[in-house]
């Protein structure tokens, strides 16, 4: 695909202290919009990543108090699943949701979402997602999920602009 | 109430470094028992402290994906009120939920609660909850919660001497 557009970049931080990882993108959509492209499961299948994975959804129930599963799969394989609640959908402005990977059944990550307004059609989100020892942090971030957000953020770019 | 068990002691830690409260108790009763009594909902609010407030549940759902929210109320008036998910429920051995108070509506807690069966009909309850900063955690314990656990277990302990 080509575009004029650039090329958004993810940014992912490790606390030196806290056990957190801080993931900060800026996305050429309005907050409405980039909130809905972030909750309803027909579009968050579209663009979670990495790119070459398919998510199918065994349920999203995205309220404060709901929960979600899904997987995701390679070449209609089952490589991946995870699962989590949503403790809070304050829509357009915030979602709490816990985090868990099948594959580390008692590894769990409280993330925050927060969607911020910066004008001119523009959106900011970060998710603080934060776990319960560094070390567990540290294996997170050695995991390859860098490269899965980063995807994801470039097709959720794509998704954004099919909304427009 | 008059007893010749021995009053059992509540462990409440802070880490130096990480934002974290980790809370131990141990209770004269098989973890069966003390599952049972931690989970289903009309015996979590015979013993849930402080002593002095009672406790009403507007729902209890508890259930890997389930949510709760109850409110506490001393001589009729509402006090405080507490909601949060469920993210896993595994019988017996471990809960992991979130919790956040209404009064600190973006203060939000990760809560693991492990259940060690030590023999002879006794366990160990272990809750490690974890928050987004020192700060909020420093907060937390500010907030006299101690004396709410406290004395909760202390009750808890007469529930679970009703169930042996």
């Amino acid at each position: 695909m080509t575009t004029d557009r650039p090329v958004r970049e993810t940014a992912i931080e490790a606390d030196p202290r806290l056990p957190t990882i801080r993931i900060t993108r800026e996305f050429d959509a309005p907050v409405p919009q980039v909130y809905r492209a972030w909750t309803e499961p027909g579009l968050v299948g579209q663009w979670l990543g990495p790119k070459d994975l398919t998510t199918t959804f065994d349920h999203w129930d995205l309220r404060t108090g709901g929960s979600y599963r899904y997987r995701q799969l390679r070449d209609g394989r089952e490589v991946a699943s995870f699962y989590g609640s949503f403790h809070e959908a304050r829509p357009a402005e915030r979602l709490v949701q816990t985090f868990t990977y099948d594959g580390v059944p008692d590894g769990v990550s409280l993330d925050t979402v927060t969607f911020e307004d910066l004008g001119d059609g523009r959106t900011r989100v970060t998710v603080l997602g934060i776990v319960e020892s560094l070390a567990a942090r540290d294996m997170i971030l050695a995991s390859g999920m860098d490269r899965g957000v980063t995807e994801g953020y470039e097709q959720l770019d794509a998704v954004l602009r099919t909304l427009g």
